[in-house]
Order: C-alpha cells, then sequence, then structure tokens
C-alpha cells in the first residue's frame, strides 16, 4: 500500500469523524451521524466524479473507502470528549486530507485532459463539496464560504502543485511539498486571523 | 402490471402527496409545490441512479413515474385536508413505499455486482434521500436524521431481504416479508417512542 | 459567434451576478463568493446534463463558460452599488437569460428523443436550478418556490416554443417570440404583483 493510498484513507476517516462530530452536536440519531459521516467523507469525490461522468462513483467499487469511514464512525461515538481534545491532531489531518484530496481532484482533471483552470476547480471541489453537503444537511451556511481561509488555501496549494509538475518536480516530492503549503497557509491563516472578507455596504 | 409495479407507482405517488403537503404547509407556490413534490418521489431513485452511472435516470424515459407523481400532486391540492385526517393510510403507503424502494435498491446494486454493504446504502438512498433533499429544500434538518426510527426500519428490512435472498426464499413472498418487518419496525418504534439517540455532552 | 451563443454566455454572466451579490450580501468572503457564483451560472444546466447522462457537463469541456462567469465575478466586486442600482438591466438580462436557458433545455431534450413533458422539465431545470442551488447553499428557501412567477413564466414560455415549433415557425424567430413571451409574462406579474399562492388551513 503506497504512503498516498495511506494518507488518502486517513483523509477519508477523518472527514467521516468531522461529519460524525458535527452530527452529533446536533442531536441527531445513530442513522443520521452515520449518513453525515458518509457524505463528508465521499461527497466531494463523488461530486467530481459526477461533474466528469465517471461514473459508478469511486467508493461504491473499492470497498476501503467504506471502511475508512465505518471506522471514523465508530471511533467518533468510543472517543467523542477526546477527539474534540484533540483538535490539534484533527486539525492537522484534516488539513493534510484536503491538500491530498485537492492533489488527487486535479490529477484526475488531468488525466481527463481538462484545462488548467478546470483541473483546479475539481481539485477544490474533491477537497471542500464534502463539508459543504455535511453543512446543508446540518442546515447551516457552508463554513468554507465565510470566515476561514479554507478552500483558498486548496486552491494555491492546487496552483503550486500544477507548477512544480510543469518543471517535472519528482512527484512524491511535489505532493508532499503541496501538502506542506496547504498546512502552512491554513496555520498562518489561523494564527493571524487571516480573512478575505471584503466589506460592502449594500 | 405486476403487483410490483402497483405498489412502486403508489408509493411515489403518496411521496409525491408527501412533499405537495409539506409545500403547502410552507406557503409554497403551485409551482414550488410541484416541484417538491417531485423531487420528493423520484429524488432517492436519481442520486441512486446517478451514484452506480444509471443514466438517464428512469423517470426520464418511463412516463409512469411523471403520470403517478401529477395524480398525487392533483390529489393534494384536491384534498388537501381530508389527507391530513388520513394520516394512518398515508403512514401505511409511505411505510409500504420505503419498503419496497429499499428492495428496488438494494436489487439494482446487486445487478450491478456490487458488495452488499454498497447495495444496502443502495436500498436506504432510493427509500430515504427523496425525503432529505424534500427537507433541505424546505430549509429544514432532515428529518430522517433525527427522532423517528425511519432509515433504520429500511436498513434492517434491507438486510432481512438480502438474508432471505441468501436462502433462496421465493422472490414475492420474500418482498412482502421484508416490507411487513419495515411497516412492523416502524409501526412499534412510533407507538412506543423508541429513538436512536445517544445523549453526548461535548 | 451567433446571437444565441451570445445571448447564452450573457445569461451566464448575468446569472454568475446574481450569484456574486447573494454571496455579498450575505457576507461570504471572495472564495464563497466565486463558488456561489460559479454554482448559480452553471447548476441548472449541470443537473440537466447530470440527469441526462450528457457527461462529463458542458463548462467542463467549453472554457467559454469559465470565462463569462469570471467576468461576471469581477464585475459584480468592481461595481457592486452600481449592480443594485442597474436592477432594471439586471432584471432584463436575466430574464431573457431564463428564456433562452428554458429553450436550451427544451431542445437537449428533444435531441435526446423524451417525451414533451420531460423536456419542458429539463427546459424549467436548466433555468432555474441554478438559483435554487444559490438558495439553498445561502440556507434560505428557494425564491422560486413562493412569491414571484418565475418558473411558470419558463413553462409557459416553453410550452409556446414547443407549439410553434410544431408548425414549423423559423427558428430565430420562434426563440425570439418565447423569450419576448417569458418577459412578458414576468414583466406583467411583477407590474401587477400576480402570485399563484393558493391559501389553505392545514
Amino acid at each position: 500500500m503506497s504512503w498516498v493510498l495511506i494518507v488518502d484513507l486517513l483523509g477519508t476517516m477523518v472527514f467521516a469523524i468531522s461529519g460524525v462530530v458535527t452530527a452529533i452536536d446536533k442531536k441527531f440519531d445513530l442513522v443520521g451521524a452515520l449518513v453525515i459521516g458518509f457524505v463528508t467523507a465521499i461527497g466531494g469525490g463523488t461530486i467530481r466524479d459526477i461533474l466528469i461522468g465517471r461514473l459508478p462513483v469511486g467508493w461504491i467499487t473499492d470497498m476501503k473507502y467504506f471502511y475508512a469511514i465505518l471506522i471514523g464512525y465508530i471511533l467518533a461515538y468510543c472517543f467523542t470528549s477526546r477527539i474534540i481534545k484533540l483538535k490539534k491532531s484533527m486539525f492537522l489531518f484534516d488539513t493534510i486530507g484536503i491538500g491530498l484530496f485537492t492533489i488527487i481532484g486535479i490529477n484526475i482533471g488531468l488525466t481527463y485532459n481538462l484545462d488548467y483552470p478546470i483541473c483546479l476547480i475539481m481539485g477544490v471541489v474533491s477537497a471542500c463539496f464534502g463539508g459543504v453537503i455535511r453543512d446543508v444537511l446540518a442546515n447551516e451556511i457552508p463554513l468554507i464560504f465565510r470566515g476561514q481561509i479554507y478552500a483558498t488555501a486548496c486552491l494555491i496549494g492546487g496552483i503550486f502543485y500544477m507548477l512544480l509538475s510543469k518543471i517535472s518536480v519528482f512527484e512524491n516530492i511535489n505532493i508532499l511539498a503541496s501538502i506542506c503549503l496547504v498546512i502552512l497557509i491554513r496555520y498562518l491563516s489561523i494564527r493571524y486571523n487571516w480573512t478575505l472578507n471584503i466589506s460592502r455596504k449594500i
């Protein structure tokens, strides 16, 4: 099993945990939490695959993702309070996850010969739209639309990755460097409270 | 016309009625109610078909569902107050509907050689996600995520159906028995006020 | 470039502007506004294409739409207050847009040999569901479900278009006439405050 696959599955699991924790917070029942965990974990990749026409979507035929989500679901219920305390580790895994998902989405776009801006969109959709669906189902305005630098980190990390690919940096080093950039941007943005708000009066 | 098809169309109609009643309750206009009725009735099957790649989705090429929904729409407007009173019959048809939709979803999954857990997901998606979309469009937290045993009944009924299929029970008897189990679980859960909530402090 | 394509791109741009203005109004950040602008502009056509199985969806392989949306996004930020004042021009472009999108949706349905009512649904979905997704993401009840005659104008314009097609009116004249009818209905409905509400007590 390559390290990319391991990170992919870990990211999926962490996304599922974040969904389940949201669901517990909203007082959803066991099944509701399972659905939210699932949708958060595979939502982004699913929308990407549907848009491109890569059907059936990946997690339907590859059971590894199903089990990663199930483990995340069980962990989230067994260690709810500890997970809340482990915020830093969760943040790290989550950010590694969105970094990697961005790169996976971009690569799938490149495989389908899509233009660079569209590949970038596929990357951001893969990384961010699971969380968008999670928030819509929880009847909240999606987190990525306000406040934190989240989609933006994916965007910049994705552009960085495509530039390094152009100048033929080794793939593994490139992936690592791009994910580190995403983590750095997310970390700095939270530490220094960066936002992309332009206040306007309408 | 087989009895399965008749129940399928009746279920579709009842789902449409439940959507239209929600829409009337929310003071949507005639077109809004039509859209909600439609989406409630075909939403679950549509998502299932998209995920599997069974496109175009069924109701686009098979007009029977269109007419079932249209009849449900008209009935809901003509007999709004009586439908509210007929809650018990509505409950029965709705529950028969989700039972059958679960089984239809599972069978489509089996046809596509999907693993058993994924078939089960396809069944639950078919039965429950029309209602999820209805609630999202009405700007509410989806009903199936909290309170009532709804998706759970589909889940258990679906597992029961797959077990009986394994030991080669006659298909018709199996379908009937599984639907009855879904009805029984739903009935008992409402009567004895079962929930799947685990209270947690976060 | 035919005039139909020009109107199509203009309509896309105006839809993107309407999404971005909503996002600014809701205090979304720059990326959130870009996502909402995008989704509002291509959401309807995307859902139509997915339902029919026309994948990958159009805007993924045809960059014209991407650039139209980007221009709309930039315009919306540069001239936010002026756009609010230009309500009449915006209304005109928006209504021309939904008229044309309805006709484009119907024609795609006809190309796939779908029944007339389904073609009509494809038309209305193309024209209206971008706005529906915009409102869901902004955590509001979709505008088209209440109040204004919006989807209804598309519905009537679409039926008119299909009737004129039957009696072989020149395509260009037919498109123009149908769009004018949509504009007329929208204009009259706003001026005389038409609604399709049926008040009911439940």
